[in-house]
């Protein structure tokens, strides 16, 4: 299993008039931890968009369980629990400064090539870094 | 079946570095749907909240079948199948101007006091347009 | 002079927990402003960076008269005031539904050149089309 | 003066089309740099907020020397540079991490009671620190 756990500050930009985390913000913290997981494996998605390798996600599914407020620091973890090939799914729990499990999703993206824009197979150094994790 | 449809313009702010629409938008466009099916039901959302009763959203599922992109008219079809209780189902399909079928989702919503920020039923008002539509 | 007037219906997304349209938002709607003077000029802003023309922001000044709420139907008014050269200036007006001006503010835009990103003459027709309005 | 200085990485949803960090949310970064400086002044919005009052934008400028890109981490430092009465004023800069100063702005907001929306002295404990920081 590949993972990250990533804090982050609630913004007043975020809030809306329910006085709550408006709910399409956590597929954004959702990003934020994907793009720390991929930290974590010793890229970045930064360098992998710079080498022409794209990765659109094709489908979310979120659970909200409770709200969250401004200012709050919530802890967004993101686990690839599955060895991925042309497709990865991350799964994410997200839990406030009391430790309550606030939000749960996982979300399905899919490697494609930034020119034709068609599915690839992913780059080579993230391929060796998902078999040395996920040996059989 | 009570259902909406609303045509979207998609923003230069809500573009990501890929030229798409960012995929989190599309909750924001679930929510214009669903504020425009109220509408359509003679009442508001905003009357509704003037009144004290909140609707915030328990889950999202949205699978991404196709990109937009900026400047783009999109449609939002929003629908409400089943009769709705304390909570209610909302499905969506987004249609881009060649007629393309590029997102579907549905989203749960539940009814809360937002005082107590209980659940509590439904509003009069919206219980009797919901039972006059879903007649058994 | 050239001129846009746009409603924009203020989405639950975009307030804050204050109740209001969140500030930044403002910024956006000049955007769509902007948008719709070149779509009334007779040509997209989709279309000028299809021919590699770029228009990046260099400056905003805005200035709050009143706040406005969710669901509002709020009128954008933008101004090309001042013939442009290779900058160019836009003018706001934004006006709620009991027409008090609540927002005012401007914002200067420079052409650049897609693949350099260096700054170029503005494209043709747009300088054909201002040349026609701004006769002296 | 009392300032902050906080950093920010550049979010793969605030990207636009052009590549860059869309210009509007340059302004939610100084919301978070005032949000800071009063965090550094021992005092938290979120408090202010909950002692019924608010804090909005009446205006703000900014002006744009350079783009920013996703994942790059930007430093806001943020400065109040003037004794504060119901109105304050607040100065930005934003650095990118060549330490280029990209963006600089500021912005003044006016302290009102969150039941009556009319504006109102600020707070004890904010008036007590910056009488401390400001002596003339």
């Amino acid at each position: 299993m590949i993972c990250s756990e990533t804090n982050i500050r609630i913004r007043y930009s975020e809030t809306d008039k329910m006085g709550y985390l408006h709910h399409a913000n956590y597929l954004n913290y959702f990003e934020i931890g994907r793009t720390e997981i991929l930290r974590n494996m010793g890229m970045t998605y930064k360098e992998m968009e710079g080498d022409g390798i794209l990765l659109p996600v094709l489908s979310v599914n979120i659970r909200y369980n409770a709200p969250s407020y401004y200012d709050d620091v919530l802890t967004v973890k993101t686990y690839m629990r599955e060895k991925p090939g042309i497709k990865v799914l991350f799964e994410y729990e997200v839990y406030n400064e009391n430790s309550d499990l606030i939000c749960t999703g996982n979300s399905t993206l899919v490697f494609i090539d930034a020119h034709s824009r068609k599915p690839r197979r992913p780059p080579d150094y993230f391929v060796k870094k998902c078999s040395a994790e996920f040996k059989s």
